[in-house]
């Protein structure tokens, strides 16, 4: 193994308080700090962490051009992979930042996974975006001997109410373009009073409502959606 | 509503270092630092933060008798909701340590639940038990278009076997007296070569192997099983 280390750093949902102070330390020690960023656009996780970095600390962004459903191409991670693999191979520390937690979700699997057995891989767990949501609606997100269904609206509405049925606590993550199909879907299934909308957990531009008095058709990619059926406590 | 304020604070699954700056601050700045205890025991939700409390800051511990399934009695709970509410009319800014994440599972929604509307509440997410065992075991919890169900153990074979023959990512929570019988069920579910044990996330006494190699009947009850049959990334 080479003496390259990769530490995939869960930054939180966007606030930059919700960094742990982990995230912190491992950022500042780090010989370089890499991130995505979707295709000509900033990099959210590098802004959630930017007051961390050392001033003229090595920096790799790595763009990332986007499909339609928000979804990095194959040849877009393996070249950002193969940046990675440069930086490591010559045996540097690289923080790998990543929005909310490296492992729900997120670019860090992919780039990563590959890496496994290569190079020494470290992470740091992050709050995640449904635990950030849950926090500001004020919503349970599980409780007792309740189940909790995490569910990617890119899912089919047969799959999605497969589990949502059952009633128990669901979270849909990434409504965007979504958001009509979920909204008719879970009105068929009698749980639309039961489900609070949040866009932007915790970032400036958080926005909460129920999802009924929700009425455009499409919501940012960073939305979710909290089923919960039960009471509070 | 009173002046009082009620803070629900994640201090995250164990390690200190995954505490929030958020947190950090909050409890720093609390008239009142509360937990909950088991009975007899020290809190560990006390023990995470304590190295940001204020010498001499005002204590409230709320120690709660435990049923055989480590869970508080009723009573336990509106006894230590009756000393909260105290702190609260008397206009006190209370930091409500919650291990884990409040949101999900734990003491705190039954704490707080009743209290709300009566009082301002505000809740800091926190880093998941969930998260942090997958960042130790470098098992990934769900990704792309995959869902991740979380069950608690106390759910019956049935219940649990709805979900887990979805094939699906799935974590199991609070493993405890539950162990032998997970292991049985995921064994004749074809899933326990998918199944990774892991105790104490991020805490000193954190346990990690896989299912099929761990070979007694009982387990911590702040243990987890995470089932993944997708491959890495």
């Amino acid at each position: 193994m080479s003496g390259g280390r990769l530490i995939g750093i869960g930054v939180g949902p966007g606030d930059p308080e919700l960094l742990t102070l982990k995230a912190v330390r491992q950022i500042a020690l780090a010989d370089v700090v890499a991130y995505v960023a979707a295709e000509g656009r900033a990099s959210i996780a590098r802004a959630i962490a930017a007051a961390h970095m050392r001033p003229g600390q090595h920096e790799l962004m790595l763009e990332l051009p986007m499909s339609k459903d928000a979804q990095p191409t194959d040849v877009a991670r393996s070249t950002a992979r193969t940046r990675l693999v440069d930086e490591l191979e010559r045996d540097r520390a690289v923080a790998l930042l990543c929005e909310g937690d490296p492992m729900l979700y997120g670019s860090f699997l992919h780039l990563a996974g590959p890496l496994l057995g290569r190079f020494a891989v470290e992470i740091v767990p992050g709050v995640s975006s449904i635990s950030a949501a849950a926090a500001a609606a004020q919503v349970p997100l599980a409780r007792g001997d309740g189940p909790l269904h995490v569910l990617p609206a890119t899912l089919d509405d047969a799959t999605l109410a497969r589990t949502l049925q059952l009633r128990d606590a669901a979270v849909i993550l990434k409504v965007g373009r979504h958001l009509a199909r979920l909204r008719a879907l879970l009105d068929r299934l009698g749980l639309l009073e039961h489900a609070t909308f949040v866009a932007h957990a915790s970032a400036p531009r958080q926005r909460i409502s129920k999802l009924a008095e929700v009425d455009e058709a499409h919501a940012p990619y960073f939305s979710l959606i909290i089923v919960q059926p039960g009471p509070w406590a």
